[in-house]
């Protein structure tokens, strides 16, 4: 058992809070033997409508040896706001990062907290991302084009001590995917092709 | 004029495509004026609902001078997959990175194309992101959390030769915000409270 999850209690051999902690303990104990089923690729398909609106379609991942498709197909538009010469058909894209940092921070929570025998009350974020606009609209090269800083505060509740509660979200911000992608960045490879 | 956006000629004055690019100018102007207009906070509200399932609320920003609300209130769940414990009850918080990429450079392209007096008549992007999942499930200190690569493709059509085209999504590219957070990182502040 990896101890990001937890000291194999009793009590976290149980279902908690949404949570199927078996069921996770022996996925994690699967990928432990056979580490090729680890290997994810999510995808997504963007189509542009007009000016600057967009639409995304979430369908289908590989991973764990297989394809799979979501129960429902996601779709997500956005667009920039009327202060931007937008018509606020969708949020900016730049702040789906900030639903993606929260959501992704905290379904580690429920899933840490289960694991280490923690009933999860509530858990709250707030995330706020700071940009200066000069960047994108190329009036200065000083500035530049994504986020200066983003905070995020998690508010967070249950039956355990507070330091308890706390460990959890620190094991949750030190294991998070998307943390690591905002705070690290990753290359990003772009091809273009005409018609 | 910034270079960013076009060379002003009289093609580039005209409304485009969904794009009012007189507006747009005239925002780049006053902003150009007025530096602090730039200064933008956007915001996202997270709540935990169970499992790894929870809900963000996209509701207000700061920017130009101002307070605002979107048109509407946007909510997003997210959540894990079966295939990984989850209930599927949202994509996973990381496939919310693709679909701000993909918007973000498509928003881009329809403005600049606009602004440089093409028409555009398509613009579709595929985005998939490779990750190892052994980071996050804390079976290898080798693997890391996030993301290993993304690729995005973007095809696009529209009124001009193809090269143009190839430049006006690099130009987006070169300008968009959350291709700048993705590959070059951003810092991200953590606070945690206990009730």
């Amino acid at each position: 058992m990896p101890e990001v999850i937890a000291p194999a209690t009793r009590a976290a051999r149980e279902p908690r809070h949404g949570v199927n902690t078996p069921a996770l303990f022996a996925t994690i104990n699967a990928v432990k033997e056979t580490p090729a089923l680890a290997k994810f690729r999510f995808r997504a398909t963007n189509r542009w409508i007009s000016g600057t609106y967009s639409e995304s379609r979430l369908e289908t991942f590989t991973g764990a040896g297989g394809e799979h498709n979501h129960q429902t197909e996601f779709r997500y538009g956005a667009d920039h706001p009327a202060v931007l010469v937008g018509e606020d058909r969708g949020p900016t894209p730049i702040e789906f990062l900030l639903h993606g940092l929260a959501a992704c921070i905290t379904a580690g929570v429920g899933n840490i907290a289960a694991a280490r025998g923690v009933t999860l009350t509530s858990v709250e974020s707030h995330v706020e991302g700071d940009i200066d606009l000069q960047g994108i609209l190329g009036l200065s090269d000083r500035v530049r084009n994504g986020y200066e800083r983003i905070r995020i505060s998690v508010t967070i509740d249950g039956d355990a001590p507070p330091e308890k509660l706390r460990q959890i979200v620190e094991q949750s911000r030190a294991r998070s995917a998307v943390f690591d992608v905002l705070t690290n960045g990753v290359p990003v490879d772009v091809s273009v092709n005409t018609r």
